[in-house]
């Protein structure tokens, strides 16, 4: 069990820590980057040695965040994690395993983070961790700067798709306003993470629209990529994600459908839903799982039985009204 | 000679009418829209008769505000305009003409405002006019309620692309904040704003990006339609908007290009360019005009005519570096 800190608690236990080893979550986004880089300043900003370790690399759109990385060269008095809701999410790469089972602070906002630190400063209302974070690092007496400013406003502008997602708070509007103010670059990083796409991501953009139907009277949208689609286009797996927001995005869709070819030949099927619709009632029918407005499932099969399966489960969803209702949170 | 008004002074003089006529600009926008409605709202709330004129319909995304439309059954005390930046902005149909030569009042946030109006409350540090209008209603003793919000939020999110665009200021996420707390239903309005295409939109979106080029060694990207494929893909002439911010938004493009044929077979070329580079320049080189960052011109000839004339210039500015060199604000 863990036990529970507020912030200024927080804020004292890294007050006191030194040295501090960050831990960010594999596949890492904006969020956890955002905030072990951001801490990384702050801690070092009161004199403090601290580095931050990451099971992946830092993908190249969040390589403006230039924390110290760690490589074993120093004992760690304090390991703390951020954004991080499960131990299976730190990965085993490199120096990870040795860190991941005594992790001794973490701060996160995932209403699902199953208490694996021996203290958790937690809040499932913030819509990033960085949210979270900004009132930490003022907490532990650093001003924030510029850097740290980035780094925070990175976190909240890409967990909440530019202040776009039903997450955004008024909360999360006053941090972001904090953060101009510190200096954070706000047109640059908006254009960095928001506005350019890779040619790759064009190209497979493009293919992906190409296959664009529409099933079930229009209610449902599908796109699809094949295997040599994906290759041929250059993008990078993690680009394609965007994809998925495309079918959901038209006019009267409920239920949005993306299908991806693995390199093993299955069907990847992302599911995202309108506002009322049930994802993972979709997704629990071809056995996967998820979250309520987007979820998936792992098919195998020919195109055409791929679709019509799953076509098959969303309608039974729209149609059953019991089921599609949501428990909206 | 307009006379200028501060927040305070703005309120006094609306507090003081009854009744109220409210202009918004031709071709409205959410920020006109949205300005228009909370005002109207705000006036009500005071037991004030008000209403609303416009020379074009509200935009069908914009019906959720319905103020009550002027249908000249009273004669203002005082008229104001919301978000017109000049006289000629306001368009000559219906019973505008009567009205908007005889402006007592103008709110607005465009740095070109040309002064039309006896007074004036001009503030181009505002990313919206509703920016702006949160402080006078606030000042005017009206309490936000959720319809007002609802509108205000609008004009704030989409004159900044849901706080994407560099016009975003903390004073920005500060009033959406306030809007949050009053009401405003941010999820289902983004979704609105944001996330949904029409069918026909999304089937343009597809037909130019199977005419995606690039030119001068990537730095360069253009998309075309034709004005069948306008006419086939069903989109709204306005919806098409948007397609000029795809070339734009490849990673490497300076300068991005849409080129639209025009009824008359003409050609409607959209010139947006990166951080740096002067679309107007390259505008200007042919006879057309706009902002640094987002110009255009019409040129008559066959695609590929029009389209080298075009890459000329563009390769013009990017080689001369004092022109490309921009007076950014």
């Amino acid at each position: 069990m863990t036990e529970p800190l507020n912030v200024e608690q927080t804020a004292a236990r890294l007050r006191e820590a030194d040295p501090v080893l960050i831990l960010c979550h594999k596949n890492p986004d904006g969020d956890t980057i955002g905030c072990g880089s951001a801490l990384y300043y702050a801690l070092t900003a009161l004199g403090k040695t601290a580095a931050v370790l990451c099971a992946d690399p830092v993908p190249r759109r969040l390589s403006f965040a230039k924390p110290r990385l760690f490589r074993g060269e120093f004992e760690p008095q304090l390991v703390v994690a951020v954004d991080v809701a499960g131990v299976q999410l730190f990965g085993d790469t490199g120096l990870m395993p040795a860190y991941s089972r005594r992790v001794d602070l973490c701060i996160d906002h995932h209403a699902g983070n199953n208490g694996y630190a021996q203290y958790t400063l937690l809040d499932d209302a913030a819509a990033a961790t960085a949210e979270l974070l900004c009132d930490v690092i003022e907490a532990m007496g650093v001003q924030l700067d510029a850097q740290m400013a980035d780094c925070l406003y990175t976190g909240l502008a890409t967990d909440t798709g530019c202040f776009r997602f039903a997450n955004t708070t008024a909360k999360t509007h006053r941090a972001a306003a904090r953060l101009i103010e510190a200096g954070a670059r706000v047109e640059e990083l908006n254009t960095l993470l928001f506005s350019t796409k890779t040619r790759g991501q064009i190209e497979a953009e493009r293919m992906a629209q190409s296959h664009l139907e529409y099933a079930l009277e229009g209610r449902c949208a599908l796109i699809w990529l094949s295997q040599d689609e994906i290759e041929n286009s250059h993008a990078d797996p993690a680009d394609l994600e965007e994809l998925t927001a495309l079918p959901i995005g038209i006019e009267g869709v409920k239920v949005g459908l993306t299908f991806r070819q693995q390199p093993s030949g299955s069907w990847r099927i992302s599911i995202r839903t309108a506002k009322g619709v049930d994802a993972v009632a979709v997704a629990r029918r071809l056995g996967g799982g998820g979250h309520l407005r987007a979820a998936g499932c792992e098919l195998l099969g020919t195109l055409d039985n791929v679709k019509s399966a799953v076509v098959t489960e969303v309608q039974a969803v729209l149609d059953a009204p019991e089921e599609a209702v949501c428990r909206e949170s």
